[in-house]
């Protein structure tokens, strides 16, 4: 099939209709997927999460554009947090993201939950797949934190910036701690709002008591305004830095072998429930069902009736 | 083993204990599920959404020291958004819950996410178990909104509150988009914030678009200051009368039905993982997460060449 030349030889409309293939988990996704796989894991991908309204959005333009200032071809993927049961990406998100797409070697998608609870990761594994194998350098990959999925992406990401944003509430001490974790860069953004310097003080504070030993990354913690496009360069810079310090300590290597192993146990998982699905008596399913509701057995009671015969 | 005896006869140890071993996934766990099972589905089961920040912990207090007044005995599942890698909750819901505790009618947990992305609908539905077996009336489940999680919760979940709050940022629109069809009833929290009646026009203009056939559960939306004790009654009032549109509509009975199967189907293919996970080689395994790693194969046919001997 061309589909996978059109991708790796970085063309647009290729890259869009692989994307959408993947979202609609269209049986040829795979197949695409196999074909593209020799011609990845070339790209930084680099993790964009921070609670609604920190200005995520404006911030992955601002680095987008400035990476293609430094020649490097940029991906986008937004995950979208829109409702889960119709899809869809918000209107806002794409219109701000106009811009970019001028840029022939920027590519952004939005794209939304969909209703795939646990599934978002595996999809964007694969969708940051079509943009590695199209030859991107940088792949952004911008999500919502305080959730699970940011967790989930987190194998796949090299790199993570956390946005945080002052005057967001009394609780975003608990954002912090819920993804403090995974931040390898920590950007205060909206630098010109009241309460700035003390987000920066309490993360840097956060961030000592966590000191790893010598040789480790310490995380910066930057400020910026990205609306004003100001303190973009010494994120890009921090993004870079991170790369030599993973490629340098081996890091990478280990997130490389880590992600392999991830991968493969999920497709041993999902080929044996592809293989044993299809025994199932659905009509004895049914029946038990029934048996579960009126509390005549347990779940899991019922899964040993059904499979064990 | 008496532990199973202690839960159904409402000994908060007991409970304690049960939840303890479900958090931690201990072996027995599954066993004591299957022992209590038979007794539950008697509860009505509240979910509580809503952006860090809305005020769900207090509002939850109040609404459970009401719920006390009319002689419901009641359960509380707080789902914290703390870190993923080092599990545990959050202290200031600890003590922000504390006031409960005093009664001995009311059992609050706070449970971590704990890096199980995925994995905590299934564990808080078994702690819902435990509470509902435990004699609860009414269990109440505060979850952050925005996330995947409360989509998965919201299988067990028979009346859906989610809380809105003024002057949470700009992009409060994008979280009410995310967690708007799971509403059955709506809460504007802080009510004496500027802003407040904006918020509820709003939801009343979003609620009217998406205005269902005659008959239909029509989601109110209501305004309260949990600090401050206003508001509640109409809160708990709505609760009540969904609970009798449920049982009404034949609604309740599709909602039991359809988590039994959802319930079974996730049985099915935890057993058949179980069975079949067993037989892999995982020397054969390491050295296939290799050749990934060199692009030599990908995963798909890794799974493949493991499995298919």
């Amino acid at each position: 099939m061309g589909l996978a030349e059109d991708v790796l030889g970085g063309d647009r409309r290729g890259i869009a209709k692989a994307i959408s293939m993947i979202e609609a988990e269209a049986p040829q996704a795979q197949e695409l997927i196999s074909e593209i796989y020799p011609h990845t894991g070339h790209a930084h991908v680099v993790g964009i999460t921070g609670p609604s309204g920190a200005g995520k959005s404006t911030l992955v333009e601002k680095i987008a554009l400035l990476l293609r200032e430094k020649d490097k071809s940029v991906g986008v993927v937004a995950i979208d947090p829109t409702s889960p049961f119709t899809g869809g990406a918000l209107l806002g998100d794409r219109i701000r993201m106009r811009e970019l797409t001028a840029d022939r070697e920027i590519f952004v998608r939005s794209m939304g939950t969909r209703g795939h609870p646990g599934g978002i990761a595996s999809m964007t594994q694969n969708v940051i797949r079509i943009l590695d194998a199209a030859g991107k350098d940088v792949i952004m990959v911008e999500t919502v934190g305080a959730g699970q999925s940011e967790v989930a992406i987190k194998k796949s990401v090299h790199t993570s910036i956390v946005v945080e944003v002052p005057g967001l509430g009394d609780d975003i001490q608990a954002i912090k701690a819920g993804i403090f974790e995974i931040g390898d860069i920590f950007v205060v953004n909206k630098a010109d709002r009241m309460g700035v310097d003390n987000v920066v003080a309490e993360l840097g504070i956060m961030l000592s008591m966590g000191q790893g030993e010598e040789g480790d990354w310490n995380p910066p913690v930057l400020k910026c305004t990205a609306v004003e496009n100001t303190g973009i360069k010494e994120i890009v810079d921090a993004i870079f830095q991170h790369y030599s310090y993973l490629e340098s300590s081996g890091r990478l290597a280990e997130i490389n072998r880590e992600s392999s192993r991830a991968e493969l146990i999920d497709q041993v998982k999902e080929r044996i429930l592809s293989v044993h699905m299809k025994d199932i008596d659905w009509d004895e399913f049914e029946q038990l069902t029934r048996r579960i509701e009126k509390r005549e057995i347990n779940p899991f009671q019922a899964a040993k009736l059904l499979l064990d015969q």
